[in-house]
């Protein structure tokens, strides 16, 4: 009862909040509305020690994730105090620059700020007139979150993005091998007419860290094959994993190859720390990303219209084809013609809690 | 017989060429020293109608695939007909340029040439002094072969080199669905060092077109799930397949994605046949290229120490990894070291005779 309470001392809308959440335990859902969502969480985040400026961007890059159902979203607000700025954190700063390039030091400012720094950095290198451009940052110490939000964001601007990340070591590249790679995310976003941008959005890990802790927070087993114990035997039971087992690589040879790549393209290019010459990455806190803006004119006329053939095609050319990332659209859409957002109870207690308390434990009696 | 003899009137060093082959049968494999396969398999290619540099050019790049073990390599000429010059066929001309970017017209010349001369463009543009350039190519006709040669051949100037290709319909993108995008490759070849640039290639179906083609051949079933029959059901008999079947794209819903942004960023964007605006692309014979080069020191020092360092920090993480791309490494440099190649007899008996009689039959008495 006294979390319900102190939702309902910080949240303005609460009564619509409460009046359409499906039950009364601690993981029922609640239906907010999206701007409350955002104000609030910007509100917690500025709370917590963020200008409003990188409060509000990072409230809006979590509610992007939750507009389109992906888990990376506001569940980073329930432990608030892992949002904090780091101590002795700075902002991100170019450190290398040429009219088709730059490298930002992050300065150990959160994956999401670094990450939108470098995208829109590329953006606008091939607004100033580059056919292609390239922006990698480095030193930050947090997951940038759904990538498909930077290249989305790219994409809007009428360029097609491209998005690497590499972070520290959860996924092997073989079974028994000891984790080397992190769950290299790669993203690309492509204009095409008549609709929003399309994007997509991989782990090359088998799994998701986030999908391994989720199951071993609820206690569900895992997928068959996406992870292995600390002996490198296959499991479903994610507190093998957890304790000292790997994630695996997806897709086979393939999978690994591209995990790799990343792990080249986005870790050793952008200058974050390197496997071999760190003792480990997760001690060393610099993780890298790679964002490559393009002008597609540059290349061809109505690129849009194109995009826009080849993807109606493809879904056209079968009843069972599921296009990846295209029921994330349609979700983005319904939430945003309702104007609410579904999220636990649990989440959005402790961002309440943490817009008007900051940091300051709950009682919990 | 006559077609040993047919050899041993063309191959200069026939002598040693037969002397090493492992049984007399049609598919023996004979070993030909390196330079003997290069010259002839050039000489055969000017008697179908190829200028001295474009002649050697493609040898090389067959040679290339061959002294790595990959299959994409001289079984091009077992029918040299297809590897003459199309009717009416011209040379690749870029027709769109900027100092970062530029897309070249193939006017329908083999996809190797296409491929080499973006790779190449691409290549000069970065060591003119921009940190990254983007050369497509689009409207040749063949497939460019192993893309690992391109991406190594740019790695050995000292760039980051990625290839990706797209081509006809051979893949669908679910169960019974009709086949809409090629095998779709993409490769990325990396400066290291101490040792030669780390290679990764790989097709995002499931199989390459050559494996269904092969295994057909040879009346071999092909490995589960990774074609259709004409049914839309998985099949491992390679004639289904080829008999209004199709292959299927590797690793799930992301390997689908992945064949979905290659068909957009080699085949939309470089301007070759696009899906839903063409009767279909294989009839429109305009495959796509995409070529971007990457000037590491642009972005961070020692680039080539730190990649050197991940992969030998992967290698060493466990007994059981394989690297994809390295045992091609082992294997050119045991090729290279004994000085020869294993070439089916059938494959070479083909070329010497081509080199003689240009594409006129043999005598088969």
């Amino acid at each position: 009862m006294q979390r319900m309470i102190i939702t309902r001392l910080v949240c303005r809308h609460s009564r619509r909040s409460f009046a359409t959440h499906s039950n009364t335990s601690t993981t029922s859902i609640l239906q907010i509305p999206m701007e409350e969502a955002r104000t609030t969480t910007a509100r917690a985040l500025q709370q917590i020690g963020w200008n409003v400026k990188d409060a509000a961007l990072q409230a809006d890059i979590m509610i992007a994730a939750e507009l389109c159902g992906n888990n990376q979203g506001l569940v980073k607000m329930y432990q608030p105090k892992q949002m904090a700025p780091a101590p002795g954190a700075g902002v991100p700063v170019v450190e290398r620059e040429t009219p088709s390039s730059a490298v930002i030091n992050a300065n150990k400012a959160p994956g999401m700020l670094a990450a939108v720094t470098a995208a829109d950095l590329a953006v606008q290198k091939v607004h100033s007139g580059n056919s292609i451009a390239m922006v990698c940052a480095y030193n930050s110490c947090t997951s940038s979150g759904q990538l498909a939000y930077y290249v989305n964001r790219m994409a809007q601007t009428g360029c097609i993005g491209v998005a690497l990340c590499n972070s520290p070591e959860f996924v092997a590249a073989a079974p028994g091998a000891k984790p080397v790679f992190g769950t290299n995310p790669l993203a690309i976003g492509i204009p095409r007419a008549g609709t929003v941008p399309y994007t997509f959005d991989m782990a090359t890990s088998a799994i998701a860290l986030f999908g391994v802790l989720s199951a071993q927070a609820k206690g569900e087993p895992l997928p068959p094959q996406v992870a292995y114990d600390a002996q490198g035997q296959f499991t479903t039971d994610a507190k093998q994993v957890m304790n000292g087992g790997a994630i695996a690589t997806f897709g086979g040879h393939k999978g690994l190859g591209l995990s790799l790549c990343v792990e080249l393209l986005a870790g050793a290019l952008s200058g974050a720390a390197v496997l071999g010459q760190v003792e480990s990455k997760k001690m060393a806190q610099s993780w890298g990303h790679t964002f490559i803006a393009i002008n597609p004119h540059a290349f061809v006329d109505d690129f849009e219209e194109k995009s826009a053939s080849i993807l109606r095609t493809v879904q056209a050319s079968g009843e069972n084809v599921r296009i990846p990332g295209e029921r994330s659209v349609k979700t983005a859409q319904e939430r945003q013609a309702a104007g609410v957002l579904p999220i636990p109870q649990t989440i959005w207690d402790s961002i309440c809690h943490t817009a008007q308390h900051g940091l300051e434990t709950p009682s919990r009696e």
